[in-house]
């Protein structure tokens, strides 16, 4: 290797994702110069805490807890930013790209928040920052999308983009539990993030699902502009009910685009999929993105969500266009041409009307069990403009309240929340109206 | 797009993926222009018959019946080798790499007997050599093993990689029919290449095995040196039993490598799966490939293997990078680094004996129903040293025989040879004994 170009990197954040990637690029140093025709050295890792006890164990020149020691370093390439946050990590990556130097990040919360101003900010300084790990942990999804599909328009692109919510609904379904019995599992398991919200209410995979529609149409949508919902109100009896009908319940990002009004809607909400459906069969803390372009059809890609190792790979890979990108080859992204070709992507295009959106439903209403209920729930479906498909009743004897499970035809969400307005005005009904989306995957 | 680069494209042959891969061009190419960066022009194209009606009509002046009008036009920058077969394929690429073209295929055969000579013929030259259309169509499979999962090694890659098949023995699972009844609708659709054995014996997945084999592991498998098993003798009754023992039969491609003691099996055949495997859904013309890494752990991705469209989208997105190398990007694998890297993969690699390949099996056989026969079969069974882990008995009295169906329990290729062996020596055994393998899935 003598004569090669030492590339050298710096890695703010040495949690669990930071360990990896220093870990590995450590372990397969040889195999990575080999393939990648450069020398590699890890220069630093900065932390908050110096004192804090670390599976990866490093050196203490090897450590700082001055992450401007990495992002001024004139020495250092590539700065992979893995501290998450948004502040921060939003200083940083400017301050390191302003410096020149390439920056890799598996930070999807700042992507989806600032990705407008980062990409801008790569663009003027003729650096490249790259984000494999942001969606869907060791699927090369980004790649897929912005090369190995290159040929393509984007019609739909759905999938699993949450690990922990769908640990959390397999072991509902396959246990028969409650969320709350499960989720405490999964908290001891380190699998829910600290700011709990993320994984539960679905803003970790709002997060992602707006950066792929980004790549595929070119349209930054805000969080505020899309429909959010998490598992929480999730019950047992919703799981068993869903699965007599041959559904699984699954946290959806749905992005679609449609080509003849020029509209997109992304959103993200738990679904009820068919058992049948690949996307079904993704289970416990995998991933699973479904892209159907124009030309090559749906292709489907599932693996390792997270966890230390899936997201080391996805890093890595980007370590490795990193370094062909500091070599002279034309980056994948972000160039002045490139940022036409979103702008043009995303031209004309608007935000679907999120009332109109399209759907099956599934309704969950708790009543008194009293005589004429059914023809009030009924009545109210009815005047919403909802037309019921499937109908149980399950009684519960202690306290003479009944269940009501519904589904619906295909209708709309302004139908749906009409429906839902006149249900809660309903004397018998005693708890809030539940409803989930039932999700008609298209033949592949 | 003033003053950008004009980039010159031929293309030789043009059947069906000649012709998607001209009309998607066409279609799309303000958009793809935008995204490369050039302007891209469709030369010529050539074919054996000028008078032949195709589908995508082009003026007299784009179509020409001389090869190498366009492997030796001066002007042309890209050749897109859609002639299949890998005789005149094979002088034609190496004619236009000579004169300095970047070559785009997806010609499986020509790589898999030809690519050592093929490739090293684009690193003498200081061209590329592209042929993700190669395997698996539509997913971009080669690009993932390659870039999207460069962290990595890979004890396992498996997959279905032959739609043909894939259509014929999904098709002979749903509906209870036997593999002369549906491969006559096979052809009728133009499923079965004319070459039959190519779909039918498994040479065509085999092919494929072979480039996977040596991307992911730096060396070239022969055919002969292969175990390759089609799926021709497959019938109603194999299917019907695997799927009462809770498993589906698909063709698979296994490529296994033992980093202990550095030992590659590269093999071809039908086997059982398990249904709950995501593999196992993966029907029809579908496409599925599941790698294993070191660091990511098991991807999958899935999508349509064939047809003019996907595989048009797996040839232009070729072309993408086409465009990408020759304005200076590093090319993704063949160069004298390159050559080093997969040289070094395979060092020390030996090919694993077949006869040492582990699995269980599945044992069809037809006997006289006879006094005494089943102790006879069990003894041979034993004596082979196989242990049964399930038998069941179908009696025919039409002609009074019976058809036993075995499983057994994990033993090896030397033990399954050596029980066929005893097992058509006894004298009640009145046909051929047929065996499948079980192909256990490793937890994802």
């Amino acid at each position: 290797m003598e004569g090669k170009r030492k590339i050298r990197i710096g890695i703010l954040g040495f949690g669990t994702v930071g360990q990896g990637v220093w870990k590995h690029i450590k372990e397969d140093r040889a195999a990575l110069e080999r393939r990648l025709g450069v020398k590699l050295e890890l220069v630093r890792a900065a932390v908050s805490d110096l004192s804090k006890k670390r599976g990866v164990k490093l050196a203490k020149s090897k450590l700082t807890d001055d992450p401007y020691a990495i992002v001024d370093d004139p020495k250092i390439d590539i700065v992979c930013e893995l501290i998450g946050g948004t502040k921060l990590a939003r200083k940083l990556t400017l301050r390191a790209l302003a410096n020149g130097k390439t920056v890799v990040t598996a930070n999807k919360a700042l992507i989806c928040e600032h990705g407008d101003e980062l990409f801008t900010a790569a663009r003027k300084e003729g650096v490249h920052y790259f984000f494999e790990a942001s969606v869907a942990g060791g699927i090369p999804i980004i790649k897929t999308l912005r090369e190995g599909l290159v040929a393509n328009r984007f019609p739909l692109i759905y999938g699993i983009l949450n690990g922990t919510s769908n640990y959390i609904l397999t072991r509902m379904e396959r246990e028969g539990l409650s969320f709350e019995e499960i989720v405490g599992d999964a908290r001891d398991l380190g699998y829910v993030e600290a700011d709990e919200s993320l994984d539960l209410d679905g803003w970790d995979a709002a997060h992602k699902a707006v950066i792929l529609a980004y790549l595929a149409h070119g349209k930054w949508v805000n969080l505020d502009e899309m429909l959010v919902e998490g598992i929480r109100n999730i019950t047992a009896r919703d799981v068993a009910y869903a699965s007599e009908l041959g559904y699984k319940i699954k946290l959806l990002a749905v992005i679609a685009r449609n080509f003849n009004d020029e509209t997109l809607s992304v959103r993200l909400h738990p679904a009820l999929i068919k058992k049948g459906e690949i996307m079904a069969q993704v289970d416990m803390v995998f991933n699973g993105v479904s892209l159907t372009g124009d030309v090559v059809g749906t292709t489907l890609l599932v693996g390792r969500g997270a966890g230390q190792d899936a997201t080391a790979s996805a890093v890595i890979s980007d370590i490795a266009d990193a370094v062909h990108a500091i070599q002279g080859a034309p980056g994948p992204l972000i160039s002045e041409e490139d940022e036409d070709i979103y702008r043009q992507l995303g031209e004309g295009l608007t935000l679907a009307k999120p009332k109109s959106v399209e759907s099956a439903y599934y309704f969950r209403l708790r009543v008194r069990d009293e005589k004429g209920v059914l023809a009030k729930v009924t009545k109210a479906f009815s005047d919403a403009g909802l037309s019921v498909a499937t109908m149980i009743q399950h009684e519960e004897p202690s306290d003479g309240s009944a269940v009501l499970l519904f589904t619906t035809h295909v209708s709309n969400e302004a139908a749906a929340a009409k429906a839902i307005n006149k249900l809660e005005q309903l004397d018998p009904v005693i708890e809030a109206p539940f409803l989930l989306r039932i999700f008609n995957a298209p033949e592949m």
